[in-house]
């Protein structure tokens, strides 16, 4: 999991000048409730998997603010803002997971009150919980190395 | 778009035994409505996107009860019967468009009222209604050929 710590850390502390404090990891199959607002990317090569950023409103509005330098965001802008912010994180991640020569799909960002999120059963996900200084959010990753390719 | 429609028709008419009606294809660039309990699969390689199917949860509770052929389905059958869905249909779409040697990730299933699902800002995703003999369902794919890879 370090590599998504260290990258989500990263991202947050260059791109947003937020610190995060890093709560429990804990394995997540059972059914969670997420924050407001998620972007998902696809991993697939050597490993295949699935990595999910779930953020607070406000801490989705505050990160869109200060990567657009606007004083206001729309939905859209926060929708993409997320987006991007999640690509960056699994893109820095994937870059130091090099043995497993994995690509990324695009993100796709859910929004809604009660979404919750699922992965495969043979997945055990991990999920790091962060505070910002606008708020919670949390990293999940559920990664399989050597997966046998789909169909 | 047609590997996907072919594909979705092929699974649930093989594995489902219902026939597929499709209705009016459209560019769903907007804030959509999605239904209940949807699956988001990346696809990366030459092309990348993201293919998300969504049903109405009568829908995927027949199916499911179908595909393991039981009487009663509990949430988690649902989900990975969802999941499985998603991946048969993607996997298939994907067999057809072997010129973007594309792979696919780990199927994720959403489920929650009023949850809805947006692209990246650079994909225009295209949606697929079709109705099942048990109510309606989505295929929205969105690809983008040739994309530059994430750092």
């Amino acid at each position: 999991m370090n590599p998504f710590i260290a990258a989500a850390r990263a991202v947050f502390s260059t791109m947003l000048q937020s610190d995060l404090e890093r709560g429990e990891l804990s394995l997540s199959d059972e059914f969670k409730p997420q924050h407001d607002i998620s972007a998902v990317i696809g991993l697939s090569g050597e490993a295949s998997g699935t990595v999910i950023v779930s953020l607070d409103r406000a801490v989705a509005e505050n990160a869109t603010k200060i990567l657009l330098c606007q004083d206001h965001a729309d939905e859209q802008d926060v929708i993409d803002a997320v987006g991007e912010l999640t690509n960056m994180i699994a893109g820095r991640a994937k870059s130091k997971l090099e043995e497993f020569s994995m690509s990324l799909s695009l993100p796709t960002v859910i929004v809604g009150r009660d979404h919750s999120i699922r992965f495969a059963k043979e997945v055990r996900p991990i999920c790091i919980p962060f505070t910002s200084k606008w708020g919670p959010l949390s990293v999940e990753v559920g990664l399989i190395a050597n997966a046998v390719p789909a169909s």
